[in-house]
């Protein structure tokens, strides 16, 4: 490609409600522009790197044995009544009448319409496992759309579905599929982790995300750097830091902590650690009686120590909350610990509520928490002695950095990670809810057991940036980088020898299969090189008259900090080299 | 590619509201699955041969300086109000709000989106020209949905858009894309016609739709043998039939034709030819005062030949009826005619009407007309002697089989058509309701001249069943079928020599790079055959163990009558040889 074809618009400095490096940066190289909140335009150059993305995807999945189709955008209600998600998801879902009045929504995935194949052409046991997948526009309206392509509402996925016949044969395609996942992110050339995360309502330990690394993501990833653990905070496991509970050493004590409403205000109020000191949290759980009646309200204390997070996912995992919980009303509060917030302890309760203890704070002893009485807390609290032991022990918080590894190998580390990939188990939910079945071996219907597998094709590129990028712009892993190389002519308009050096060094790259970009704009080398390397092209070589002259031309790499200077003769060498393809 | 690792569902009979005969064979071919009404799901089958088309028209866009992009599918009502398609549309335009509540529609085409790119990125003349295109899906909430992929609501469009400096330099930017065209539709292997088309309000001689013959097409097209005119019979001009007017022979007389309301009917009582009787056709225009509040209504009288029909599309271009006409109410009739439609003429109007006779009208002589009295027609009518000279005369008609080609080389022939693709020169349209200018040379800003050119990708592929099918199924041009070669081994489960034979067949096919699928399901030959000659697969390769005896295997192409035998050793190069690919 010459770069005088090519629509190559960069801009000096980014639109200024861009707010992330890879949107800015995309912004600025002319790979997206925006058209509406969350919805991009895709220009040439982002297609160059969506283009490639989509075809490792598409290679490894058809590698896998998956099989390639197109479903719908745009679905209608029915099949979205079947499963009552039409109902249940909330505004992401697009939804909208046609000209006869009847519901449609955009498709944000495609369990429904994948789930109707199914039940239509697979008859059989011996037409199993099958797999389909699709890559195609998803949209998602998200209340707050930002980031570009990290969050926006019209984007690119890969999105497949396994059916089976066993859950042991969805196993299999699931771990297929896990591998396959592997390869994509190890082509793409990313910095990834596959980490466990939560199954939800589904159960079981089939859900895995794949995190690309990066100090601006999203999400926490929880891993052993001595073993290959590795979670979603939300699952990663949290032992108790206490082995056992010591004897009381203190008595109780009921303490003044004016104004000190946090566990971090009393612990530098007292002058003790903040592992000293029990944070009260206060959910509510709407009881229903046998007829679905409201029928009361429960109300929870979960305690963590102070220096510790309340940890939702598994507390809405927990028998008794895992219907749905919400945080309690200040009045259900006063109410409960004739206190307000701030002060809130397990002793000393105005009507009785559950309490439910994080696994170390079981283990505490002389510990501190609010007396359930403004600007008071005590101290020197003990299980037993001062007050019942908690209804339940459980894993309450996330974990932090140094906790124990749960395999008993080492010591947890954290990274923020951004989840461009996830495999998930699904069992007989979709199959059930629209009856989806297949003749099993003993002739008799049965559920398919499913699975599901996404990638986020155009969050990838964005991914990618936040991992490599510099003051300078992208620095593309290869596989993804809109061209592998781009070839510096200085003096194009003047040099005949330039001309045919750059072109020569051009076609040989060509015949070689390189993926090459010709500057032949005519610009000054400043410019060129400003606009690559925000570009991001890995590797530049600069072509002019005064290296020519000793027989010299310039090789620099996206990382090198400088040039290098090689004969005319060895630079195609050199490059097919760089590029593993000498 | 193995079918049985393939999803391979055909059906012995298509759903009962399947209408045309390519719908019926993607259906039972198992190619699509309908989701909703004009709404499909592409299968592993269809998806393969629509991949086939989308690379040889982005091989070829690429080819002429086109640029790949993609625009979003769901666009914002600001920009459509910029041109005034966001009101002028129908209902075609699938418009809805998102959770904000702010209007959006899914696009139908993306003139808008582009323009709005074209004014962000292209500020000088230095940068045109520019052609951008997209393969994207596409949405149009037609009213009545039909004929599968021939008429949906959404499909895969190529839509290109190109930006020039002049009208002149548009017009080169058209012959490019129109040379692309011509590669595209050669490369696809379809029997095709360029035709010259309609421009409607932008006028000038640049638009050409591409016509797939076939004689289920809802287009006719009209052209002559002898030369290279062809025309969309919308556009097709139709000379006067008759040279000069004769001179009156016969007196004008009225004549009882009692219940005759039809020109047929008036000429088989009268016992005259059908080309002696003339056609009334009564419009109406509503005209507005200088300020556009409504000033009354205009009525015009259209005549055409009893053996013509009337081009409405013609007719609109007429003075006084281009800004738009209805056919005359009834009650409008009575008032201007005094007479009831089947008797009218233009002869002894009640009130004046505009009169405007078709090239062939005025040239007759003693012609039969209506006489504005039911159950009365005239004969022997003469222009100047019985009524005033037309207030103008016009092409008005359609053209018929054996009219003389406007060009005088010959006479036309009209075949039926599907439209595949359409170039179409656009002008200032769109960057001047935009406001979309660049910088030309003078350094005075300029509206870019504009061209647009669509390719309906999913409908080709119902356009190429139409054109190549036969009783057992599908006929696919090698370029679109969904596998080039299909080997079908008879006894594949229990003959180890067929099973090699096939095996070495199909690796020495696919190291030829031929598109090779091997029939593994160990299926009967009827039943292998079958499914093959519906998917439409252009050559089959038969192995049994009754050939291979004599060292025998059997050939047949898709559209043999029967199956040829050939030599072992020579099927693949025969094979290669029917593929041009030895």
């Amino acid at each position: 490609m010459r770069a005088s074809q090519f629509h190559l618009f960069t801009l000096k400095e980014a639109p200024s409600d861009a707010e992330v490096v890879s949107q800015k940066l995309m912004l600025r190289a002319g790979m997206i522009r925006k058209v509406a909140a969350g919805i991009y335009s895709y220009m040439p150059m982002g297609l160059r790197s969506i283009r490639k993305v989509e075809t490792i995807v598409r290679e490894e999945m058809d590698r896998a044995g998956a099989m390639e189709l197109i479903m719908p955008m745009v679905q209608p209600a029915e099949l979205w009544d079947e499963t009552g998600r039409w109902d249940k998801m909330g505004d992401e879902l697009l939804r909208f009448k046609d000209r006869h009045e009847r519901d449609f929504a955009l498709q944000p995935t495609s369990e429904e319409v994948v789930t109707d194949i199914a039940r239509q052409e697979l008859k059989s046991y011996r037409q199993l496992p099958k797999n389909f997948y699709q890559i195609q526009t998803k949209f998602r309206d998200e209340r707050r759309p930002r980031f570009g392509v990290m969050r926006g509402r019209e984007f690119t996925m890969k999105d497949a579905y396994s059916f089976d016949r066993s859950e042991e044969a969805a196993g299999r395609s699931y771990d297929i599929m896990f591998a396959a996942y592997k390869r994509i992110f190890d082509r793409l050339g990313l910095e990834y982790r596959a980490v466990a995360a939560d199954t939800g309502a589904i159960g079981g330990d089939r859900s895995h995300e794949f995190q690309v690394i990066a100090d601006t993501g999203e999400d926490a990833i929880v891993y052993c750097p001595d073993s290959d653990y590795a979670a979603n905070i939300e699952l990663a496991e949290a032992v108790s830091l206490i082995a056992r509970r010591a004897e009381p050493a203190k008595a109780l004590e009921k303490t003044p902590t004016p104004g000190k409403a946090t566990c971090e205000d009393v612990a530098e109020l007292l002058g003790v650690p903040l592992a000293t000191t029990v944070k009260s949290l206060v959910l509510a759980t709407d009881d229903l009686d046998d007829k679905g009646n409201p029928a009361g309200v429960t109300v929870w204390l979960l305690l963590v120590r102070g220096d510790h997070a309340l940890n939702e996912v598994k507390a809405g995992k927990l028998p008794g909350l895992k219907s749905g919980f919400r945080f309690a009303t200040e009045a259900e509060i006063l109410e409960h610990f004739g206190c307000k917030p701030g002060y809130l302890g397990p002793i000393g309760l105005k009507k009785p509520v559950k309490v439910i203890a994080d696994r170390t704070v079981a283990h505490m002893a002389d510990f501190i928490c609010g007396a359930n009485d403004a600007d008071f807390h005590f101290t020197g609290v003990n299980w037993g002695r001062d007050l019942p032991e908690p209804d339940l022990v459980a894993d309450l918080r996330n974990v932090i950095e140094g906790d124990p590894s749960p395999d008993g190998k080492g010591v947890l580390a954290i990274q923020r990670g951004i989840e461009v990939g996830h495999v998930f188990y699904l069992g007989t939910k979709y199959s059930k809810a629209m009856n989806a079945t297949f003749l099993d071996e003993d002739g008799k219907p049965k559920h398919f057991e499913m699975g599901c597998y996404g990638i986020g094709v155009t969050r990838i590129l964005g991914a990618a940036i936040e991992q490599n990028h510099d003051a300078r712009g992208i620095i593309w892993p290869r596989a993804i980088a809109p061209f592998e190389v781009v070839i510096c002519p200085v003096g194009w308009g003047k040099s005949q020898a330039v001309r045919d050096e750059a072109q020569t060094l051009y076609d040989a790259l060509i015949a070689a299969g390189v993926d090459a970009v010709l500057d032949d704009r005519d610009e000054r080398p400043g410019v060129m090189f400003a606009d690559w390397e925000l570009i991001g092209v890995p590797h530049r070589v600069t072509i002019g008259d005064r290296g020519l002259k000793e027989g010299l031309v310039e090789y620099q790499g996206r990382r090198d900090a400088e040039a290098t200077k090689l004969a005319v003769g060895d630079i195609a060498a050199h490059v097919l080299g760089a590029l593993d393809k000498a």
